[in-house]
């Protein structure tokens, strides 16, 4: 099990640094700010740091360690882990790098077969929001942390992770449990998706791979998944692989051969880190999508034309509305508006507009799915839009939203978020983001 | 000459309105935030708004009025438009909607054949940063204007117009001349190209085209352009030509006919709204670039392999740096980075080792344009990046910026694109941006 890298009682950090800007002092200082366990800097050559007692060894503690996370150089990595073996340390994160990345496999061999579990090493390592436990060396002022949420994220690249979560937290949405893996000498996502599949906070699991650790556990787990996996491929191209090998010794593989297993095995493939991020925002938060019947609504008919164009391309269909629907739409909209679909509410609209609009729209059951597009710069609609989309939720039906613009939009999106409405800058990205869930919904009937 | 739309000496808001919220008050509150010339509003049931003195009619003003931005209800245009010929008038914004958009074609008929020009009706109208001129109706708190700049946009809806300005100023991107040409009873994308190609600010022209006017003059006008024109063509799909048809009374047309269209003339096409104002981006402030040699300079390992992707994927080489380059860059980095293209400089980067590199790589002869990564969340790297960065100009080459994150990040970007840098929060979006350059020199030479 891997729930001592979560939710270890106590953390020791090893090659903790008084040095701000050192990897050791702002992993212990991430840690710090949030883990309400134990914390125990191991360093021979200090007595405090950040204001805590400092130990030669790990094994001068006098207390159980039950994670320790390592920043010493590589070279003296395996000695660390001997000691913390004898400690009786039973999870370690290791965020040194300079192994098989830069050819040494000699190095990286003597971290294997031991009986403490190790992510990494040349990773940044475990963040989850429930515990606090944090081992980015990335300062706070520099990089946001995500609140509480329901995505998991697993990635071989760190900067690919601490971007993410960065982006993540500046727009509101949370995460699970967010774990980068590095060269994964023994945990391995394939292990992680397993663990997270039990994780109750855990609605869908985004990743980034280079490559598999092994092709046929990655796929037996994946089967057995009953939660939305997406991931992010890359080392696609031939200087991409060539990059792959240098940055996590990762033998890249066919993408062919990898997007086909996708496919196959109901993984969805995001082309792009905006997709990863997109897609997984959808997949953790709405309810299955029943079929192909997309409505959208908008008060700006050129977003409306932009959505409906990448609707129908995305193999959407977009359904009159029942003529129940047509005539209380009918009475409720002004005289200029038309009754169609896309539903343009026009650049006057209200939230009461919205409201009455939206309430005959997702209860009509010619549809499956809803994209409001909700452009905030007009006068007419205030705050209460917030409100009036966060209501939509009641009737079960998946829907996103679209909203772009500048500062204030922002704000507005941040409360959306939070409420667990996946909010996008662009009616594509909206509509390429239901569509992962529809495309989720169909792979599980 | 459309010259009066922009640089007018004097705007009357015929239909100017006391009450917060309205269209007529907001038109006047955003005109007189910016604009240094005389205004005029005309409503003839008010003395006095906004501290301006108000006139009956536009023909009691005392003063010539080369502008006459109208918000009165449509049935009312028609008049307002005489009194306004009158006047001698000559130039007119008809924000007014309820026109063929609405069946009514009409009243949009009666609008036709006359001396003033018209931009309109059904639209924002006009936006110029160095002029002031402002008739959008979107208060400043819901959309803030973008500066100075080099982009022009032409666009047939209103939403997408003031979501793209939105979504500019907020990166700090800024703008030459913006106008919403709506129904265009008049005034034609056709000729606003014409006029854009001839404005010493105007480097780059986007549009938002549900269709074109006359097929043979925008091909005559394309062809002549010496600048690069992005379009982006709404109404692609059956529901979205239908809801073009509603939106802007737009006969929208064969898709495939425009694109092929679009190809052979050199019109660059961005298929999404985020396209739109990426390649604009680049295309408005960097040289163009000569080959398709491509060169990636990171701090993160991941985002190098995803944009090395990319940039295969789109026809760029990544070649080797020259033997010259790569002894000297063999120098300034640590022994763990490897001298390859993508070129890694890992996790620990700071601003000089940015300095050091960037000045081999952009000198090196192999390399025609330059994508540099810079993931801002580690703790090496300070602002002095943005600095190393702004002198990358002096090369001569094209390049863009990849930053990728929240409020920091933020902050940097708007800082490297207020110097003209083009910042993209993707590695895809960063390579295809660049590529739209390159397609452009392409196309040129």
């Amino acid at each position: 099990m891997l729930r001592g890298f979560f939710e270890p009682e106590s953390v020791a950090v090893i090659g903790a640094s008084r040095t701000p800007g050192k990897v050791g002092h702002a992993v212990l200082k991430s840690l710090k700010s949030g883990f309400k366990g134990r914390i125990y800097p191991v360093n021979p050559n200090a007595a405090e740091i950040l204001g805590l007692r400092c130990y030669p060894s790990v094994l001068d503690v006098e207390d159980r360690v039950e994670l320790a996370v390592i920043c010493v150089p590589a070279a003296s990595v395996p000695d660390v882990l001997d000691e913390c073996e004898k400690k009786g340390v039973r999870f370690s994160v290791i965020i040194s790098s300079g192994f098989s990345e830069v050819g040494r496999r000699d190095l990286e061999e003597r971290l294997k077969g031991r009986k403490l579990r190790i992510i990494g090493p040349n990773c940044v390592g475990v963040f989850d929001p429930y515990t606090g436990v944090d081992t980015l060396f990335m300062p706070e002022e520099r990089m946001k942390r995500p609140g509480k949420g329901h995505i998991s994220f697993v990635t071989q690249s760190g900067a690919v992770g601490t971007a993410v979560l960065d982006v993540l937290s500046d727009i509101g949405v949370g995460i699970s449990k967010f774990a980068s893996i590095g060269n994964r000498v023994d945990v391995t996502e394939v292990e992680l998706l397993r663990f997270l599949e039990s994780d109750p906070n855990t609605r869908c699991i985004a990743m980034y791979l280079e490559s598999v650790s092994d092709g046929k556990k990655f796929v037996r787990e994946v089967r057995r998944c009953k939660k939305p996996v997406v991931c992010l491929k890359a080392g696609k191209s031939e200087s991409g692989t060539r990059a792959a090998a240098s940055h996590t010794g990762s033998l890249a593989g066919s993408y062919r051969l990898y997007s086909s297993v996708f496919r196959q095995f109901g993984v969805l493939e995001a082309k792009t880190l905006e997709e990863l991020v997109d897609f997984s925002k959808v997949l953790a938060s709405q309810p299955p999508m029943k079929g192909r019947r997309l409505a959208i609504v908008t008060d700006g008919g050129g977003f409306g034309i932009l959505a409906a164009d990448t609707a129908e391309n995305l193999g959407f269909e977009l359904p009159d509305f029942g003529s129940e629907t047509g005539k209380k739409l009918r009475e409720v909209l002004p005289d200029y508006a038309s009754v169609s679909n896309p539903l343009d509410l026009t650049g006057d609209s209200d939230s009461e507009r919205y409201r009455s609009v939206l309430s005959l729209v997702f209860s009509d059951p010619n549809v499956d799915g809803v994209v409001v597009i909700a452009l905030l710069q007009i006068a007419t609609l205030d705050e209460a839009i917030v409100d009036v989309l966060a209501e939509c939720k009641v009737y079960g039906k998946p829907f996103v939203v679209c909203a772009s613009g500048g500062e204030y939009t922002r704000r507005q999106v941040r409360r959306l978020e939070r409420l667990g409405i996946p909010v996008f800058p662009s009616p594509e990205r909206a509509v390429a983001a239901i569509n992962a869930l529809r495309l989720f919904s169909e792979a599980r009937k």
